[in-house]
């Protein structure tokens, strides 16, 4: 159900030509109100590619009546003209829609470094609008997809309202955000500073805490867009958690579908003396390679967990440190804990706690191993 | 010749059994005098190995006897009793060369969190101290290798003194400093604080700027140690350079055998505001593991980059960036520059120019591609 399961929202999916394979590769969420309330939050990737440039300036109005997509080229590092395609690209939109292009976001993934085929997206936009339907958010959803095996969504539903939304994102997976596109929907009537708040508190605990390669994108886009057309205002709580629990599992939908995975890695940080030690010792954890490989080939080499976190600047003692896999304390006071033959990794979810003994702060990042997979889809192909 | 082609010192390399497959795994450096100045740099990991934490005690009254070192075990998180085993082994070398304890540097390496087999470290001491020549310094280099597929060694010798020099590392390298042992020696007539200020400007644009695969070690150690056995006391200048140009052909040599490369990268960052931008820079381009997975598949993809450059806190004009790859600037002004299919990346070095246009000053780090044969390397084995 996508970006339209709830009420007030279409949404579209064509292949436009944009991709040389023919796959879907254009999409088109509208807005029909009767709000028209957004926020979003963007890469903190200080070089940003012209889409978010847009979107951030048009998002300050607190509105949008629509948010097109496209997948086959990020137009990141395309300079001016780039700027210029996104501002057509809304144009075109909002002569379709009968809206003002400053109403409209523009999201694009693919490889930097490559204008866009204009042709083909002016095209693929009037497209696209004639096929805008309530029943279009999976075909939306496919549409965004580059290396991504699976489409990826995710609906919760509650006393008369919903939240909804859709996720792109393989590869470039890192904190503050992903190459990761999502377009959340709800028919809560709410505002966008309500909005904002939402969804800033939701991606800080989920798509920040994903960390599958360390390596972060110059278009991550997350928008959040309200109807208002259930007619229902939510308690602020109610609603923050309905997007964070949409946020959460679009999050898991990526970590389970990154490039060459086959673990995902649950670094839980307990013990620390703040929240921001914790994350920052959660992401040493989830970035060092050779623990990646280790886990890869299930072996439960806790030194390089304590190396990593050994790089950190959080609040520890070295012979206090406790580390446990998958159940077993293989480390414990920073030394030789239990049997490391005790753990069992057969699993494709490996679960690290790092006990850091300072405190009672804690924080999970989510990650993936590190595999010849991993090496070979992103040194065969560009993206 | 290695550690031994400076006046005044022997070494041997032997195999005590530490290594289960019988390769040789001990070595011991002795200096004779007539000075034992020595100085040492150590891991900025707050992780650090019982060696380690004896090593920089003993260190500080600027004189060593020996060093003893071995592979097949880092004593790394091994608590009360691996420090006990750390002084042992010194107390067992003093005894085997009558000299007090406090004299002997000991460094370890291999896998963490396991205690040496000290029945036979000791037995290795002392079929060591009897092996003892001033032919033994390619022996002993041989003897510290780990993954290593070569054992390093390098010497430099100037008007009447020689400094020289041997290093293992071939994984978790990264900088300040990586799993690397380096003993360097030399007959130079100078004080500790002569050795102390030489090494440290030559380590900080040496092994510093080494960062293979960002996993910083828990055992780095260099040594340099002087025994004035020339009789020479050459310029601050002259010798400073001598030890640099020891460092930077180990440093070259760690890099070419790093795990599973095929590609060494040369990243110059120029036009930094700072040398510190452009060693921030430097990294972030280094530890990139998409822009690492694209140089092995031959494929100049700048984008990543940018992206990795977009991460760092460096001044810098998102579309003033200029980068280079192999002699081909790619990337002007942010944007599209010249053919990426004008790029040659057939040959093993390749060179990347990232010019932030915002000052003069510049950094250079080494680094290596990502290979599917790293992952193998470091998922199949426990190291």
């Amino acid at each position: 159900m996508s970006v339209t399961a709830a009420k007030g929202f279409t949404a579209a999916g064509i292949a436009a030509g944009i991709k040389e394979n023919g796959n879907p590769d254009l999409a088109l969420v509208v807005n029909h109100g009767p709000r028209r309330a957004a926020a979003g939050v963007f890469t903190s990737n200080r070089v940003k590619a012209a889409p978010v440039l847009w979107s951030e300036q048009v998002l300050k109005s607190g509105e949008l009546a629509a948010v097109v997509l496209n997948s086959g080229g990020a137009n990141a590092c395309t300079g001016p003209k780039g700027f210029q395609d996104t501002h057509a690209t809304a144009e075109k939109v909002a002569e379709a829609l009968g809206c003002g292009a400053g109403e409209v976001a523009v999201c694009s993934t693919g490889l930097i470094g490559v204008l866009l085929p204009m042709d083909k997206v002016l095209a693929g936009v009037e497209t696209a609008a004639a096929q805008l339907s309530e029943h279009g958010g999976e075909k939306a959803a496919i549409a965004i997809k580059t290396t991504d095996t699976v489409h990826k969504t995710s609906v919760v539903t509650k006393d008369g309202w919903t939240v909804g939304g859709m996720a792109k994102g393989a590869g470039m997976l890192a904190p503050g955000l992903a190459t990761m596109l999502v377009v959340l929907t709800t028919d809560a009537d709410v505002d966008s500073g309500t909005l904002d708040k939402a969804l800033r508190a939701a991606t800080r605990v989920t798509f920040d805490r994903v960390d599958s390669d360390g390596c972060m994108s110059t278009n991550d886009t997350v928008l959040l867009l309200a109807s208002g057309a259930s007619g229902v205002t939510p308690g602020h709580d109610d609603f923050a958690d309905a997007v964070r629990q949409v946020c959460d599992d679009l999050g898991q939908q990526l970590i389970r579908d990154a490039e060459g995975a086959s673990k995902d890695i649950k670094i839980e940080v307990v013990g620390a003396a703040t929240e921001a030690d914790a994350v920052e010792v959660g992401r040493s954890i989830a970035r060092n390679n050779l623990l990646k490989c280790a886990i890869h080939g299930e072996d439960p080499n806790w030194g390089r967990v304590l190396s990593a976190i050994g790089t950190t600047s959080a609040a520890f003692e070295p012979d206090r440190l406790n580390v446990a896999i998958n159940g077993v304390w293989v480390c414990k006071n920073g030394a030789v804990g239990e049997d490391r033959d005790k753990v069992d990794m057969r699993y494709r979810e490996v679960h690290i706690v790092a006990d850091l003994a300072a405190g009672s702060e804690t924080a999970t990042i989510w990650t993936n191993d590190l595999t010849a997979d991993y090496v070979h889809e992103n040194s065969a192909y560009s993206s």
